[in-house]
């Protein structure tokens, strides 16, 4: 068996029923961590992830909660990885309580129809001005440059992966047992390197719900990637916050849900048909 | 094209790229809604849902927090569909804030080393005295009816399904954009129409996380069955809380991570062959 890294892996013996035999193996099981930050002094969220990039995490989940808008708000911070606590010490005063930012937001905006579910969206999910346009056969790279990368989800099974595309390359790819912390850990490195990403791409493994949406709008893409599906929410956030959202990528094709714009086909041939379904 | 359930899907227009062409099309997208729970005037939660079997959610998701132990400890719900508003009076005083609950708790209990995370999962996480015995075949069996029974699913690709057996018979089978939303609503019909749950089997089609195992805890079944894999720590509460969780069950076999004892098999020659293993 490979080696593998024991703070998000652990090898354990199951139980394995297979050609109509119980036998046990060694198995590996994607570790679940619980981890608990404190913001000046008080107890603000515990999340359980994947021990890795703890950093990103932290910083990406305090900006998408609104806590932070870079990582200069931050005037020191402490993990304990043993524990699974971590202390942070704003230069700005403690933030709302999860009570108050968890409330729901019902409201318009810009005079459009826009509806937030919780007020700390309206502070942080940008309008894309993403310039990008990418041809098909990109959005399929790309999608599969991101299972190719995941080696945390070929062991386990268990995790969702995550990565940013700036122009051709692949910048960043970060794993979770929890959809939205691998999205953080995006936002999280952003952050942390002052990456610019209005004309980034995010490829995601999991299903476009209206969270991860906004979790692509806070990171600050115009393009969402994933194999799986939209829901209708999501899909209404994207048109309205101008972000491409693309789905069921899978054995060469692919569906999109929003400003079809970004995505032109590239020969010739293929432009005459793609013009001829106008 | 099928008639569908308006209510919980949605005919959009997509671009769709096959065959090197871009075409637009007619496709069905998951409905994902907004849901906000007032307790005794106050607002308590705000959760994005599938818009089907409400009520269920609603008990299951109180049952689940600790705000409620039976439907007896509603006074009187009221759902507003069209808002996504629902009001529910309790026959006791308001409940703990979710910001209380949502504190992290560690502790021993009983001389183990059970962990919970949540304050509220050390009340309402019970351990399971199951007493059900299921054979390989049937645990196949079970999964392959979960996966036959959703419609939503087969139309969307957008929702998390899961399904409550007794005996060898399916009693309920929900879906939902919400992998918990699925588990709270099986939760809400066992507490609405007096199920004994003791001797019952869940079915999921998600990963088994802690979290998804503490739900199976809260219903009260002493085996859950997923196609997907589970986390280390849903593992070791699985261990703790003397339920059999069984993984990966795709193509005739599967993986018991906690509890082997429940499953048999049971043709003579497959018997002997387990005994040999032990």
């Amino acid at each position: 068996m490979r080696n593998v890294d024991e703070k998000v892996i652990r090898k354990q013996t199951i139980t394995k029923y297979m050609d109509g035999k119980l036998e046990e193996k060694v198995d590996e099981i994607a570790v679940e961590f619980p981890f608990t930050i404190h913001v000046n002094g008080e107890e603000f969220a515990t999340m359980v992830c994947t021990p890795s990039h703890l950093d990103e995490l932290l910083l990406g989940f305090l900006a998408s909660e609104g806590i932070i808008r870079s990582k200069d708000d931050i005037q020191d911070f402490h993990i304990d990885e043993g524990k699974g606590l971590c202390y942070v010490t704003l230069h700005h005063a403690a933030p709302v309580s999860q009570h108050e930012a968890g409330k729901r937001f019902i409201g318009s905006c810009c005079g459009k129809s826009r509806q937030f579910y919780y007020q700390v969206d309206v502070k942080t999910a940008k309008t894309s001005y993403s310039r990008v346009i990418l041809s098909p056969k990109e959005c399929i790279r790309m999608m599969r440059e991101l299972q190719d990368s995941s080696t945390l989800f070929k062991g386990t099974g268990g995790v969702h992966n995550a990565a940013l595309f700036l122009g051709k390359d692949m910048i960043v790819a970060r794993s979770d047992i929890g959809r939205h912390n691998a999205l953080d850990k995006l936002l999280g490195h952003c952050l942390i390197h002052h990456i610019p990403v209005r004309d980034g791409v995010v490829a995601f493994s999991g299903r476009i719900s209206s969270e991860v949406l906004l979790k692509a709008a806070k990171i600050g893409v115009g393009i969402i990637l994933s194999k799986s599906a939209p829901t209708n929410l999501a899909i209404e956030l994207a048109d309205d916050l101008n972000i491409t959202a693309i789905g069921f990528i899978r054995g060469g094709g692919f569906n999109i849900y929003s400003h079809p714009e970004r995505v032109k086909v590239t020969s010739i041939k293929e432009c005459a048909k793609f013009e001829s379904n106008k």
